[in-house]
Parts: C-alpha cells; structure tokens; sequence
C-alpha cells in the first residue's frame, strides 16, 4: 500500500501500488474531470505529481503537455500509476465545478447535487482473461465515468436480472442511473445505448387545498416544467380534519389513492407540459403538511387529530414511488419531508430550508398563512414554532365580499387620504369579484392610515363621503361601484369584516409574540420576518405592519419566499446534501401549543387592535397616527 | 457536551449533560445487561464512576450496594446522569455475555450474534406532556431494551402502517423484531404482546443434488432442527449444464420455481419435525454453487457455462426472502453468500469460513469432492483455488458396483494382508448393495498394500486366492459374495474400475500440486487438508493418502469437516460478524483455469500411479511397499 495525499486539500488515501491516482482521487472522494471515461484520451484530469514516484507514459501522452509542465511533474491522473508514498496537486481546473442554480423564493442559487445520475458506459466485453462478472464490470465501469465507488453500488433484484439480456443485446453500450438511497448507491435502472441526456425529477408541494409540482431536468439543472391541481380529496372533505373523519369511518385507501391521484396528475400535467416521458422522472421530492404526508403514505392519521395529537412518524422517510401508487420510472424514489409535531409539517420544514433562517446565527422570524397559520422563530442554534388556525378571515371567509386568491380577486388596494377614493388591482386584471386576503390587509391598514376607521376597526360614519355609508346590517367601505365589477353588486368591506379580519391578524400577531417570549427576543432582534405562502406572495409589507399583523421591524428585512414548501422540496431535490440538514432542522424546533400558554390569551387581547394596544411596540404607525391626528386638528 | 471513557476498552463518546451512563454506553455500542429496561428495577448494570461527576441517588438506589461499594463509585448506569467529563468502569459481569455455539464440522464454538433480534416493549402511552410520535416511541422503546440506537433504525412502510393500530389495540405491549440489513437496522415486523421467545433463522446449503436446510433458535442459540430433500431442479436436468440448458430454451422461471420449491419443502420438513410456524422464520441463509445461487435469484446463468464463464454477480447477496418465493415470515431477508468465480461459488466460500483457513497464518489445503471437485490452498495471506470434473468413478459411476453414499453402499473395508478377506462396513449397516467413494478409496489404497495390486493399478492374477480372478472381460476382486449381498451377485472390483478410479484420483491429486507450485509451497508446508463434502465425510484418511488422492501430510493433520456450505451457512446465520468476512474472502481468491495451466496435464500424468510416479512425494507410502517388497523377497 502506497499513501498519497492530495493538495491543496491535504486529503489522504492509502491505495495499492499500480494504482492510477484518477483511481485513489475517486476512492478519495474527489471528482476529477473525465471526460473520456479515464482512458487518457480527454486530457483532462491534469495533476501535478509534487514529490514520490509515480509511472506516467511520456511517449503516448506527453503530447497533452509542454516540456515545462511534464517538468513539473504534469500527468494525467488516468493513466498515471502509483508507485511510492505521492504528493499530488490537483488544480482547481481538473476538479469537476459545482453547478450552481437559482430556485424561485431563495435568495442565492445553491449547488447542483442531485441524488440520481445517470452514467452512459462503453464496457469491454468479457474474454477469457477478463472473465468479471457482469454486475462488476458495470459497476466499475460507472465508477470509471465518476461515478461511486463500484464496492459502494448495488443492484435491486429485478434490475439484477435484466444485466445479463442487456449488456449483450447493446453490445455492452447502456445508461446505467444511480441512486443515493439511505442503504448506499443504488443501481436503479439500466438502458440500452445513451440516454445519458434523459433523467427528470420532481419536486411537490402536497397542500390540503392544491399540489404543485415542479419538474428538473436532473442533467441541465434546469427547471422543465410545472403544473398545479386541486387536491382531489377534497371530494373526501374541504378540510383536514372532515379528511381524517372520513379515513376513519371509510378507511384510508380512498384518500391514499387521491392524493397520489393528485400528484400524479400534476406530475402528467407538468410532463406533457415539458415533453418529457414520465419514465424518466427518477425521483419525486413531497413536502406537505403532517396529515397529508401520513395520508400519502398510507399512514393512519387518526390520532393525529385527538388528544394527545400523536402523529405515527414525524423523520424523512424515503420509499419507492411505485410502492404508493406513483407512476413515474419503474424504480423512482421518493423522498418524504420531516415533520416536527402535529402541525408543523414537512411544509414547514421546507419553508425553513428555503428561507435558511436555520443556518444563520441572525433570528428570523417565518410566518406562514393559509387556513391555519404557523411560525417559526429562531437561528441556527435553537427554533420555537407554533401554529394555530387563522380563521378563515383572511382566506375571505367570514368577510362579505371576501374571497381566494383567483383571478378577479381584488390583490392590492390604495386609498387617497384626499378623496378617499381607492386605487385597486386585481389577479389577472379583469373586473373584481370580491377581495382576497393580501386585499384585505391593505383595506384596513389605508383605512386606518387615512382616518376611516380608528385602531378598534370602528368605521368613521361621520365623515361625509359616499364610499361610507350605513350599509344593511353594519357601516361599510364601497371599494368598488357595481358597474365597475364583475358580479352586477357594490363590492364593500363592513365594520363587522374588519372585526373579524382584526381577530384573524391579532392570533397570528400573538402567536409570533408568544414565540418571541418564550426566546426572551423583542422585535429589535429579528433580523428578517419571512412570508411564506400563498397569501405572503401578494401581501404589502408596510401595510401589514400597520395592520399589526406582524411585528414591526425595517420594510426592506421584510421577504416573502412565496410557496416555500415548494422551494424547499426543489432544493432538496437539486441538492441531496440538503436533505441532511432536513431532521436536523426538525429536531431543533421545539413547539409551543398556543392553547396551553396563559400568556396566548393576553397576548391575543393585546393585539386585538390596529395595530396593538401598545403602540411603542409600533413606533412607525405610532408616528403615522400622530402625524395623521396633527393633519386633523390643523383642519 | 461531556465526555465519557469507558474502561477497560478506553471507548470514548461525548453526550449531552444529563444523559443517562446508560444511554452514553448503548451509543457507544457498549451492551449492558438491562433486565428491567432501564428503570432502576433489576440491578444489574452495575458501574463504577472512577473520576469526573455523575448524579446517582443513593436514597432511592442505594440499596444495590454496600457502604463500601457506594465509596467507590458504584452506581447504576441507568439511573446516573453524566454531569461532567467521566471515567466509568465497566465490570466484566455487567457486559452482555457473549454466548457461544459449536457448529458441526467446526474445530471450535463461535459467538452468538444473529442478525435479527426481537425486543417485547411495554411502551408508555402517549401524553399531551409526551405526544412524540409513534414510531419514536417505539424504536426508543426497544433501544432501551438493548436494541441499536433509534436513530438509526428504521422502519418498511408495511410495517410502519401498521404500527398505530398495534400499538393501541395491544395496549403499548408489543414485540419488534429488529434485522441488521445492508442499510442499517431495519424493523421488519411488529407483533401483539410478548412474542419474544419466537424467532428462528435457516442456514440452507442448496446443492445441485440436495438441498439442506438447518433451523436454528435464535434466542437461545440452539438448532432446532434439520431437513434434506433432492433437489427438484432434477426434474430439468441430471447435471447444472443440463439444467442451463433447460433455462437457456424454456427460461429460468421453471428452474427459480423448483429451487425456492426445493428450500421450502426441506424448511417446512424442519419446521414441521421441530414444531415451528414458518411464520416465525425471519432469515435465511444460503450457500450454493455460482449456478445455483444464480438460478435461485432468478438471474440468468447462461453465461457461466459459455466461453468466457461469466457470472452475473458474485458479490454476496440480500434480498427479501418473500420476493424469489420463500415462504416464511413475510419479511424474512434472505442472505445469499458470494462466488469466487463460475467454479467457486458460495458453497465453497462457506467451506472456506466454516475451516477457517483464511483466518490463520498457516497454509491449508481444502479439498471438496462431489461430482466436481474443488480445491482451495493459502492462509489469511493469500489463496488460490481451481476447480474439475473428478469423473463420476469416485461418485460410484463408471464404476461396475458403484454407488451413490445411500443406505447399502460399502463405505469402509479393510482388507487381510495373510488372507486377503475383507472386511467392511455398509451405510445403515445393512447388506450391501455396492461400494460408494470412500470405501472405493479403500480398496485401492488396500489392494496396493496387500500387494493384490501394483501402482498402475494392476491385478496380480498370479496370486491365487478365491477372491482374485479373471472376470469376464477383465480381472477383479470379490468384495462380498452373492449370498452375503442384498443383491445376489457377488459385488467385485475390477482392473477397469480402478483405471477409472486412478484417474479420478489423479485430476484432484494434480490439482493440488497445480495449485502448490502456483504458491511455491510444498507437502512439507501445508499444515492441514480438510475434506468438505459427503465424500470428505466418511474418507479414511490414511487411504485417501496411500491412493495418492491429497499429498502426504500427518494424519492427524487431515480432518473432515463434512458438509462444509451447511457449517459456513450456519456460522454466518449464528454470527452477523462472519459475513463481513465473506466478501473480503471471496475476493482475496485468485481462480487458477486448470485448462490453461499448461503444468498441470503433466502434474496428471505422474499422479496417475498409486500413489504417483515420484515416491518421494509419498515416503510413508514408501516405506509401507518397501516393507511390502522385503516380505515378499522374505517368503
């Protein structure tokens, strides 16, 4: 046995004489350039033999070199043998360069490290002097094209037994796709000739409401497609909880199959789409929600959902895709995000990954809305999360005129403290059917700031202006004429909506307190609030602070990621180190149940105003108050 | 974190302040006895906290040891928490002994270390101050019992959807069973209340003609019972090439069905005879030849046969039992050993574990004789292995009265040098039907030594005695008379029969040398031939030398170890351990084509004399015909 040590990373490996260096740098763990498959052809694996003695065949391929580079003691690592203790340099060109790729929702682009690679091989075929199993020679082979160490490598059964038909039938010319699974390397697939250039994954966002999913081509890094549907249990019930009941009284086949249904769905969406064969999607990434994944899964969650709120699993798991049900290559993986409790999910966990806030020593604070909010508050050394149903106010529940975020949904809104005439823009430009929630946000943050409604949500009907007036049953706010709309009606926001939006925007505000309590943190040390989700896409960062929804902090340390669970399951996808982080990141995080916290209520009571009862926690829309009260009195 | 040393192995480990001495041991792989589970009942990990600070409280344990004790630092490990950086003394009486079994054909017992264990856990049930998930709760659970650590064990999707309806149908007392794969400690089953007592493994040696399968306990170490049955493939082809043949025409589903049907039957025989529910059957391992295994698993063993003798795999192999059709615990694993090449396969592989000869410095030669014959010389340096046809004549073919070894078969004679009687034993002790290989040996090595015949083989139809007469078409020797028979013919040995048999003799003989000069060793440096297989089984070694058969060592340097691939199986289903040893076994063998070595048709040539042409190889021999000669000049 021979050492060589590697420069400038001082790795070392002790590897048998007559070894090539290309051979001891794979079994190092470093990745060389090879090109030609490391049969001295390419020219690329270029190293400098710093000192020990090593055998490199000047006659047949020193013509890659100058006299003073083979001076140096300039080699190709392919062809050169080991033959004493060596030094090698390995210059930065010779390394294969990481990739690097921009994912929506993520500030700066990270590597390219998929999990699944696909090796197209040329082997010798067998003769009586090399007479190595079939399974070796492939294995080897792939090893030789940089991929993993073949001892590393194994081959499922079925895969096993198409080896010997293939290799044969193709003239030992096959694509040979390699899986990092939690057991090593996995063979899990061989084709015949090159389709090196055909090899997908996908990335879903399994939401209780809807599924996106993203296809990555797994050769370029780049994004192929997506496509997005609704959740097909909602025919098993519009919410979680009505789901769970229904698994229980009906079993959870039904809702196991719709969800793959779903996925699969917009998998062949997405596919179609991009013109890509779903036979080549080799890996799905799934980031959902506690319930959804248990229900993907095939996972009883009905104690879930009951006192003491026990999910059966909570880790990353990883299965084969066919084994529930998803119909992408025969040997597709899929790969599971964590949770940590029964209500901060794999969604979550992803929405953490994408914004990094668990790798900074900076706090964050990560508020998610939906029909139940959560937040995360924390750094990379310690997290507390908690969660709590927003109310549906904010989804347009429980408001007149309320209404989701799809197209002719009013998205944002101005009001001119002159004329008190709104200025609004609604999805996709078409006439208003109603107001969604970052709408709504922006209605009572304007309406406060221009001395409409005071900080208890009551609407000033004395102000004469005939955008408010009595209305039916409560005051109200015409923000669009019915001529102007869609729907044939005045499009308005009641007293009795703003009181319920106030109730919506003060649990979230609580919870976030809560959480900065229980750290002993004030907003002065939060560096970033993350949005996350649908609703934090849209939403105005100034009026969400005047609204009291969120902490006061800078405008310009306030981000959203947008759909971050998605962005998370990309990241895991295009990047397998990622998924190291994931458990990591979910054994952090300690939960905090709202309902068992006194200070919760308090807290909730507090921050049932616009913004808060205490507004030196507001110092901004503290001085927009005064300057506004100083404008009044001066008229 | 701390730092805990265990003595006296120096095994450091760091853990978090708090953490039981317990838990810090199980991390670091350390076994303590823990009746009780951890919980301060049994008394029985006992430690000794030489230095550094440790909280145990006296009040409540102390009454496990003396005034004394206490002043030295004894505690329970699973009540102490680590407060600071610690010394701890582990007794030797606190370890888990390591239990210890003979396995036939083996010189010495080995440990007891399956694979597969089971764990009955009585789980507390979840709390609103404890709602960790299932799974975790359970997988601590059996950590606590002793298991592997938590984290990495894991769990199959079928067992874990199965899990939250177990735990709570059986009131948080379950059994799991827990089996060290390839990609960690995988929980292959979960069972009702305490099922602990019930857990067997199959060591199956699949043969082309028998197959054998040995069931052991594995909770108490002990073998619970054994079956044999022919081979079912018999019914495709006499012979493998035969059988090849067949796959390579009709495919190889038919030749897969029969093995798994063949090991089903001999494991329910077993099973049945020992009163087992095959249900309770969580591992099987099995060694046979390369062709074997390759039909086993279903993977085409065309190639073998053909020029260039290619093997699909040879690496050993895990697979899930219930996958190819065995039918025993519907997650049994299934361990398949490796091959060396087409030639030498696990069986002998197994040979070579269950001899040890890889494990020790001195140089052995093993010799497994069946239809084929294989030999395997070198120590735990090096080896070198070939492999032939032995001819049929010591497997009784092309041998007048040859036999198989089954009941009635002549299988030991001894022959009167005054008289020339003979005596002799039969299989079963019943009358004779004809002579199997070791009793062949005999009459040769005999004859020679009584002078009957000389070391070409041929009869001295000079001597006049009733045994000895001309035959009909050539000279013979009467081994039993007609009426002592249960044939009713006299049972003779002829000149032509021992032609056939010298030539037999004389390919394994040249092997042997083959391999000898390969290594550059001689007679006088092997330090022990082992005979594996039936044939090995009832062989006198003393003949087996006369005849030229092995080369001439001490006698009492010659053992059997019987059916070998059954003894390696068994020890690598006792022992986890063994297998790691088999990979690194299997590729440290250099296959030698006797086909290609020149040397070896003239190492044949001179070993077809009794013993050979060159005496000097044989001075034991010598010195027996010397004495034999002087007689005869005396008379």
């Amino acid at each position: 046995m021979r050492t060589v040590t590697f420069l400038p990373s001082y790795r070392k490996i002790d590897a048998p004489r007559g070894t090539t260096i290309l051979d001891a740098a794979q079994k190092a763990g470093i990745n060389m350039n090879v090109v030609c498959g490391g049969i001295g052809k390419c020219g690329k694996c270029v190293v400098i033999v710093q000192s020990g003695k090593a055998e490199f065949d000047r006659a047949k391929y020193g013509r890659f070199f100058t006299e003073e580079e083979l001076k140096k003691g300039t080699c190709l690592a392919c062809v050169t043998t080991i033959q004493g203790d060596l030094q090698v340099v390995i210059p930065e060109s010779t390394l294969i360069q990481e990739q690097k790729i921009l994912i929506d929702g993520m500030d700066a682009p990270i590597e390219f490290h998929p999990s699944v690679k696909k090796y197209y091989v040329e082997l010798q075929q067998p003769t009586l002097a090399d007479p190595s199993p079939d399974l070796s020679r492939l294995l080897w082979g792939i090893q030789k094209k940089g991929g993993p160490v073949a001892e590393k490598m194994y081959a499922p059964l079925e895969v096993m037994r198409e080896i010997p038909a293939l290799l044969r039938h193709s003239d030992w010319k096959v694509t040979g796709t390699v899986a990092l699974v939690p057991g090593g390397y996995r063979l899990i697939d061989l084709q015949e000739n090159d389709t090196s250039q055909r090899l997908y994954g996908a990335a879903v966002d399994l939401g209780s409401t809807t599924v996106v999913a993203y296809l990555w081509d797994l050769i370029s890094g780049k994004a192929a497609g997506v496509a997005s549907n609704y959740n097909r249990q909602i025919s098993c019930g519009e919410d979680i909880l009505a789901r769970v009941n229904y698994a229980q009284k009906n079993g959870i086949e039904k809702l196991q199959t719709l969800a793959v249904e779903s996925i699969n769905s917009a998998l062949t969406a997405a596919a179609n789409g991009a013109g890509i064969d779903r036979e080549d999607i080799y890996e799905v990434v799934v980031a959902g929600n506690t319930v959804m994944t248990h229900m993907l899964l095939g996972i009883d969650p009905a104690y879930i959902i009951k006192e003491p709120y026990v999910p059966v699993v909570q880790r990353a798991l990883s299965v084969a895709a066919a084994r529930i049900g998803i119909t992408c290559n025969d040997n597709c993986g899929l790969f599971a995000f964590p949770a940590v409790s029964d209500f901060i999910g794999g969604d979550i966990i992803a929405d953490i990954l994408a914004c990094r806030m668990s790798e900074r020593e900076e706090i964050s604070l990560l508020v998610d809305i939906g029909t139940n909010f959560e937040v995360v508050l924390g750094n990379s050394e310690w997290m507390f999360s908690c969660a709590g149903a927003a109310g549906p106010a904010l989804e347009g529940g429980e408001v007149l005129y309320g209404m989701r975020a799809n197209p002719g949904a009013i998205e944002k809104i101005s009001i001119d403290p002159a004329t008190l005439e709104p200025t609004y823009a609604t999805i996709n430009r078409i006439k208003p059917k109603g107001i969604t929630g970052s709408g709504l946000i922006d209605i009572i943050a304007e309406l406060l700031s221009v001395g409409v409604i005071d900080r208890t949500g009551r609407i000033n009907t004395g102000i004469t202006n005939p955008r408010i007036r009595s209305g039916s049953h409560y005051p109200e706010y015409v923000v669009a004429w019915a001529g102007e709309t869609d729907i044939g009606k005045d499009i308005v926001i009641t007293e009795n909506d703003i009181k319920n939006l106030i109730m919506s925007k003060a649990s979230i505000h609580a919870a976030c307190v809560t959480l900065m309590k229980e750290a002993g943190v004030t907003r002065l040390d939060i560096d970033t609030i993350y949005f996350a989700g649908a609703f934090g896409n849209y939403i105005n960062k100034k009026n969400a602070t005047i609204a009291g929804l969120i902490p006061e902090i800078d405008l310009e340390r306030i981000k959203n990621i947008g759909n971050g669970a998605v962005a998370g399951a990309n990241m895991a996808l295009i990047n397998r180190r990622q998924r190291k982080l994931l458990d990591g990141i979910a054994g952090k995080i300690a939960y905090i149940e709202l309902n068992a916290e006194p200070s919760f209520m308090d807290e909730y009571t507090s921050s049932a105003f616009l913004p808060h009862t205490d507004l030196s926690l507001f110092p901004r829309v503290q001085a927009l108050l005064d300057s506004l009260r100083e404008k009044k009195e001066a008229t």
